[in-house]
């Protein structure tokens, strides 16, 4: 057991699979589930999820030694300002989010001294299924990032701990470094398929010319709106640096085609398949 | 039995993967392989993707019914200079080059009027495997898009018949719109996917970042370099135009997320989203 009462707040996919994972591997004792709805409420104890629910977050954390915001990202400091006041002295708060700058400068504003937070980024199943969705192996496998404040040693340790028993891999990185890294890998490449999508126009309908080479380009825009919204929102600025490097780099094919400078073409075909290459196989 | 003697020009994994395909469907006679090396000639024997071979492409078409050049695309003009003065009267020509308008143009420039072309792009194995990777059902079940000529109406129905009896599927375009349509819906999402590469820059080693989706995105950047430079090079005014489309769709990304519009990025997702839904899944 890692931590005696824990307060799940959001218990959609990816709280209530967190919930399911760490009662089953037995690091997670009782769970309180907080959602907005009803239903969800209803569903978090039926699937196992939570022992018992309520709409107040603030009531939920009152004795919860952790606390796993599990919101949608530009919700996650509201919840902290809401539950700050309930907090238990030594209490571990960690988050969900997919970017991780806004939410630590949050914590650092909104939480008080005697918490102690732990960013949160588990790299697994982005789209809201809802808790009737959760299952105990979602993170099995996957990356699990984790961004520390200054004076969250203990609590990173026991947070780490708890990852690897609900078989994920923990990482640690800094919050800054983490929206740097994630705004290139993930964040761009959404964007570059979104904006695929939007300059194939009605080509999107010639079936008999579309292969397997554009699917694959391309399928990462069918994501959830709201979910990538938000991620482009909270991390605007690393993913406009992103964009400019990346709108330069097919400004230098288009102007290698324009000037027919075969030599270019090549070169830059080439440079691009061997970072395609250094990325490895998963 | 449609074509009695064949010709195949450039017998690698395209040219022979034909010939294998027509001999065992019955519809190709004797087929002459051409290549440059004596070792694919050797092995087109061998594969019995040809009944006997030689290195002059003038010879083997002085008594061919079909011409099939399966050389690279930029060779494709250069062959139809060395054999037009060779090709007998009434013999159908075609062409496996991954562009069309270029070759169209050399075909009218170059071919005597005894001679019948109709342009061909088989959407399969773009990579360069060579005669021993060829297989007789390589074309099983994908579509083969021809470009007629005027007057080749008796050589286009012949040919629809062949690509049907090789197990693919025949689809009429003609040239123009074949190079608009490709440019868009493969030339640039390969070069989406090899700039986000350039971009990426040292994060390509970021594993613990790297995703499903941005391995999806990038995949095709592993595409053979001489196979994607010829292509561009051939089609770069479709292109060109299909990269100015790409880069204003990525700018409208970045201006919405510059000036922090969420309306405008919901906006620019779902119609990304609604595009990917519409290209349907294969």
């Amino acid at each position: 057991m890692i931590f005696q009462r824990t307060a799940v707040i959001g218990i959609g996919l990816i709280g209530g699979s967190f919930a399911l994972a760490g009662r089953e591997a037995g690091v997670l004792g009782e769970v309180v589930g907080v959602a907005r709805s009803e239903r969800t409420l209803l569903e978090a104890v039926h699937f196992g999820a939570a022992d018992r629910t309520t709409a107040d977050a603030a009531v939920a954390v009152r004795d919860a030694d952790l606390v796993y915001i599990a919101t949608p990202v530009a919700a996650i400091s509201a919840v902290m300002a809401q539950i700050a006041p309930s907090l238990k002295p030594g209490c571990v708060v960690t988050d969900a989010g997919s970017t991780k700058l806004g939410v630590m400068q949050a914590a650092a504003e909104l939480l008080p001294p005697h918490a102690h937070f732990v960013g949160g980024h588990p790299m697994a199943g982005s789209e809201r299924g809802g808790v009737a969705e959760a299952r105990s192996h979602l993170f099995h496998g996957r990356t699990y990032l984790l961004t520390p404040t200054p004076g969250s040693d203990d609590a990173l340790a026991r947070l780490r701990e708890l990852v690897i028993a609900i078989g994920a891999r923990p990482v640690v990185v800094d919050a800054q470094s983490h929206d740097r890294i994630v705004a290139r890998t993930s964040h761009l490449p959404h964007i570059a398929a979104a904006a695929l999508c939007l300059a194939l126009g009605d080509n999107v309908l010639q079936r008999d010319f579309i292969g397997a080479g554009l699917r694959d380009t391309t399928r990462i825009a069918e994501g959830p709106v709201e979910v990538w919204r938000e991620i482009l929102m909270t991390n605007a600025t690393e993913v406009l640096g992103a964009l400019d490097e990346f709108i330069a780099a097919t400004e230098r094919y288009r102007d290698a085609v324009a000037s027919a400078d075969e030599e270019e073409i090549t070169r830059l075909l080439d440079e691009a398949r061997a970072a395609r290459q250094r990325m490895g196989e998963s």
